[in-house]
């Protein structure tokens, strides 16, 4: 088992996925201007491939042009102080094509909240990273 | 009820700091060299000042330093559709004067993970915005 400077364990990337794909939640991580932000997501994954939606003309929608854009998906069990965490790092793009709407018209994707969140992003992450607590220190 | 360009309700500073204190995870995004990432931390909020650990000499203790750090920290109910996040920006800084390590000492800051996370870091935010999905648009 490799274990980072933290002393989690890393996971291998097809872990990374399958994490991933297990939770619906995750957080954008951005700058807007030279301000960082992280906003909470529902998003899907399907084949490596993170979907989520953003309101047209938002500050996130125009945040996510052309930069690398941070997106983090955890678990924390606080009665066992057992977790996981995965990173992934990639540029977002929205979806416009009327073929690829139409696949993502079919998935669990709808908002949350009220508000005109007709854009859908897609984010093929050039990386993944994660890490899981292996055991807790507590007395 | 003022409501953001994503048609969220926008909390005021005092919701911010008293949902912030209801939590004890958060996320921690930062550039380490050009690479965003976000890391989930266990913290401690009192008196509007953020404490949470990092290891010696790791990747986030470094990228701590002198830029601003964007904290978040959310809540979902997935059955009800309802949720906040509140964001806070700022600088961290270390704690290293012993009169507060000592007041540190008292915090409920253990971490869940092995490894030596004797850092604590402290982060005393610019500013803190919020939202709040205030109904869910499902049928």
């Amino acid at each position: 088992m490799l274990v980072d400077d933290e002393g989690l364990a890393i996971l291998e990337e097809d872990e990374c996925f399958e994490l991933m794909g297990s939770a619906s939640i995750g957080r954008v991580g951005v700058s807007i201007g030279a301000i960082p932000a992280i906003f909470p997501v529902n998003f899907y994954l399907s084949h490596r491939t993170i979907f989520f939606r953003t309101g047209s003309g938002t500050k996130l929608s125009a945040a996510l042009r052309e930069v690398d854009v941070a997106f983090e998906v955890d678990r924390a069990d606080a009665i066992y102080h057992q977790g996981w965490s995965v990173l992934a790092v990639g540029q977002c793009h929205e979806v416009t094509e009327d073929v690829e709407l139409e696949q993502v018209k079919g998935l669990p994707l709808e908002p949350w909240a009220p508000g005109n969140r007709t854009h859908v992003v897609r984010m093929d992450p050039d990386f993944v990273t994660g890490r899981r607590i292996v055991s807790a220190p507590h007395a």
